[in-house]
């Protein structure tokens, strides 16, 4: 065995509480090398007379670790608990303070979660994990009050540059919900609707008001209104790591240098201010002097901002913040965050645009969720660009996995375009069949997925600003069959639980291969899926499980029941998909 | 290379930030496998134009690991990071997300602080490094007021038993501060001074009064203004996990059921309450009745806990909290505690009975430091029991610092008796080389070290209770060498900053020997220290870098300057240890 893999440490997505005062702990071994992991567990201040013994079961791997999970109540809240590893030839007990062939008799040295405190527990809004997104971007989505155009407003469907405007608004949204709605989502992320200097908005000059060009306070009161009405909830963009050039507090600095009241609201390390490109003396986001960075450390900066929060879920009813470069902003800051926000709303979403290990913002204190990119590119390199194959899609998803307790994987954020990326069709260089096998596997694994507003009705964009389109609203340049795809993928996502709670698992994925085949599982429905992400058609012999499995859904031909157990073949057309459910029958 | 066995992930004791916004970094790998780890870093937003690189230094070892460790400043406070690790046959780039023998060009994948906010970086007092600790149990230590003695008061001197009154109260302590000021420590840490039922105090009854025995708020005032005149500061012990058998509202529920007021106070799982050993209804420290837990999630409750950590510091202006079972409240409650505290006493010392792995208390938001009961296990298991030798020693202290990051085991709370294991010199089984030995290795590692009262005279007790016995205070009964040891060791550690601050490394350690060697090292002052945990007189060529050593303290002669580079022999006397300063002669 090799015992120096070996990793576990009582804390984050190694060991983490679950509301019912379960506990999940995870451990880690080398890749096939480990052949039984008993987790001995037991309450500290009486470890003879109330020690258990379970087995965990290898839950998901990567490249060079398997990772082994199990789920156990402690009797009275105090965990205290050790593994023993079995492998081939040998064995060896682990604890935090030894490793080694023989345990000790009482707890000495055991890992320990001391107390499962449920005011602890990482516990997302629970109706994240059956939210499916739409991203709004405003001003290209729908224009329902030319009166509010800016003054250099385009043509609708014009091409967009980097700084032009086509008069997309709230009203537009109003006016299309009933399209929302037959499309099946129940939640928006909007990009920033704040009074801002760009298109984008990304540089606020006013966080208490509308962008005057998408409406106003009340128009946006009616929007989230009506979203509600629908059952759809309303997720607005909330830059906090910075301000933008013509945001009155920093201009005021600009002005009047150190003697400026909001000195102290940003974090200037030279007088006088200097705002040239490469020479700035204040911190920004990246090397941009039009967004200078906010010193949240500031007491009056943190009301300030937190005031914001309050005003927009207290005037509007909104449902959450997206916040951008979350990561950059401290924790503390953050921990009010939450702690404002959940005295409102105490089931808002808070997400976090953060791309690497999120770990630390995602203890239950701080954030709710983080936007998925890791998964994006995971699932773009397998099945639009085809640099991973099989058993490297899986590997990548395995490790990413297992860097999260199971609340964080099922409610983080999966989107596969954005306005940050290209848009999903044209990485898929037109390819409608690999675009709906990738739209497949995002809507049937753990998280919310978000659909990039027109990606639905095939809309294309290279990056930035093509990827900003005008949305297409003439019906026969809609690509309507893409569009019951997705509206029929929600649909099933929707209508069955175990694809937004249960516990995933890769069940096949050979190296050298495009073919992948992964379940779907919790009390109640148990599905297969099998995918084949090759422009080849493949036949598989599918290790279905005893008992009889119905083929709920596959991207060509609808099939009969098939019995389990019998490892039955089945015929994957290019991109195809097939998905097996459980039946009783 | 052994791949499986790297380890990092960009938080905790892995990836560390100092308030002067440097970074320090650590990675492990298996025993003697890698030769050379570079680290590359950089900005994000501009990898190539940024990447600095920096050779890592190996720290510390375990049984089966290496840890390395380097402090970088990342130019534009965000870090972006990856490592390559070199063996002597192979080598491997690896990042957060890849591990493989070709880096990226550009940043992907890196592991990443995305920016250091001064807010968030872990900020123990400073002092704390500088302490010296003498605890104090107040029952046991001086009688300096009669008058209040409790009834059943026994003679000073008289044999401990589970329940039994001495008379110490805190005039008693007020008269003995020229004791403790010869002695030269500098921060007392009494154990629980409030109203309560027991002798020990540990149930309280009145968290807002002074034990009636001990003597009244006026009196803790007065205490607290004398140490502070004569710069000792003064921590209490505080129990937030639970309350007594009879404090009020406890009782108010075990009076009133469901009904009580109080009711949501504790965490009762049925009514009516059951107070009966076994049977309890309601949760409890450990399966002690008489501990009912408190409900810290409960507002009510959090305010009136906070309530008391207010009072004590603005009423009687104390220094610092030793926080009962602080590892089985609330990790939300420890925030809003330092908040306050800090906000009432920027330098306040939070400190946490925590046996265990700390790290999820040491973050920054909670606690500063926890009781070092695994060094204490390790010392003891050394130099006084013979159950390690020295390569074990160095394995487990290696193993247990590099949990941490730097800051922590530089305010860590070191100790190698209290009222909770036997006195040391009990377990020294009466052996003074030995207890004296131990002493110094206390003293010249990081964290703060603590005298149990009583030890510095040779006070003898093996468990509870017979570790509770009354102070000695006839001088002819005291062991006046021993006292003069423990004051010019505290005087060493005071005198000397490397000692309190300086990195600490082993340089000498073999299995199957009982011999160590080991450094202290800042920017100023170098000291290597020998050690000889044997019975055995001992020669050991002593790997003395080049340059002139003072043999600053020897156990036994005193030594001159000695050529560094040479590896002078050193002649240990049992139980002996040489401490070597360079020196500019």
């Amino acid at each position: 065995m090799n015992i120096e893999a070996l990793y576990h440490r009582a804390q984050s997505s190694w060991a983490s509480a679950n509301a019912d005062k379960s506990v999940r702990i995870r451990i880690r071994t080398m890749l096939n090398d480990a052949q039984t992991i008993e987790l001995i567990y037991g309450d500290k201040y009486d470890w003879t007379s109330t020690l258990q013994q379970t087995t965990m079961h290898k839950w998901i791997s990567d490249e060079r670790f398997d990772y082994w999970e199990a789920v156990v109540t402690p009797p009275f809240g105090r965990l205290s608990y050790r593994f023993h590893v079995i492998a081939e030839e040998t064995h060896v007990w682990y604890a935090e303070r030894w490793c080694k062939d023989a345990p000790y008799e009482d707890a000495f040295g055991n890992f320990e979660l001391p107390y499962v405190n449920i005011a602890d527990v990482f516990t997302p809004p629970a109706w994240v994990k059956d939210a499916v997104f739409y991203q709004i971007f405003p001003d290209r989505f729908a224009n329902g009050d030319p009166s509010i155009n800016p003054a250099d407003v385009q043509p609708w469907g014009g091409t967009p540059t980097f700084d032009n405007h086509f008069g997309g608004d709230l009203q537009g949204v109003i006016d299309k919900l009933d399209y929302l709605t037959e499309l099946g989502i129940n939640a928006i992320y909007f990009n920033p609707l704040f009074q801002a200097a760009s298109y984008h908005k990304y540089d606020t000059i006013d966080y208490f008001a509308v962008d005057r060009h998408f409406g106003d306070i009340g128009t946006l009161k009616r929007l989230v209104a009506e979203c509600h009405k629908r059952g759809i909830r309303v997720m607005l963009d909330a830059v906090f790591n910075h301000a933008g050039r013509y945001f009155p507090p920093f201009v005021d600095v600009l002005d009047n240098g150190a003697a400026s009241p909001y000195a102290d609201w940003f974090l200037i390390h030279e007088w006088p201010i200097c705002d040239t490109r490469g020479s700035t003396t204040y911190e920004t986001f990246g090397f941009e002097p039009h967004m200078p960075k906010f010193n949240t450390a500031n007491p009056k900066v943190r009301h300030y901002l937190l005031d914001i929060a309050r005003f927009w879920i207290e005037e509007c009813d909104i449902d959450g913040y997206r916040l951008d470069v979350a990561n950059e902003v401290d924790h503390g800051f953050w921990r009010k965050f939450r702690e404002l926000v959940k005295s409102l709303k105490p089931d808002a979403y808070i997400l976090g645009e953060i791309m690497h290990d999120s770990m630390p913002w995602l203890q239950g204190d701080q954030l709710d969720g983080v936007m998925n990119y890791p998964i994006t590119d995971f699932i773009l390199k397998f099945m639009v660009k085809d640099v991973f194959d099989a058993r490297e899609f899986a590997d990548a998803v395995g490790g990413w996995m297992a860097l999260y307790p199971h609340q964080v994987n099922e409610t983080a954020f999966n989107l596969l375009s954005s306005h940050d990326i290209p848009r999903l069709l044209s990485s898929c260089q037109g390819n409608i069949d690999r675009m709906k096998l990738a739209v497949m596997f995002q809507f049937t694994y753990p998280g919310a997925p978000c659909i990039y507003y027109g990606d639905e009705i095939g809309l294309t964009g290279e990056g930035d600003p093509d990827n900003r389109k005008c949305m297409e609203w003439d019906i026969d340049r809609q690509d309507r069959d893409l569009f019951y795809h997705f509206a029929q993928t929600i649909a099933l996502r929707k209508r069955h639980e175990a694809l937004r709670n249960g516990m995933f698992r890769f069940l096949y994925a050979p190296s050298d291969s495009r073919l992948i085949v992964y379940e779907r599982k919790n009390e109640h429905e148990h599905f297969i899926i099998a995918m084949n992400a090759s422009p080849e058609p493949q036949t598989l012999d599918l290790p279905l499980p005893e008992g009889h499995w119905q083929d709920q859904w596959n991207s060509h031909t609808r099939l009969s029941v098939v019995d389990g157990g019998s490892k039955p073949m089945v015929r994957l057309q290019p991109y195809g998909f097939h998905i097996f459910k459980q039946t009783e029958e």
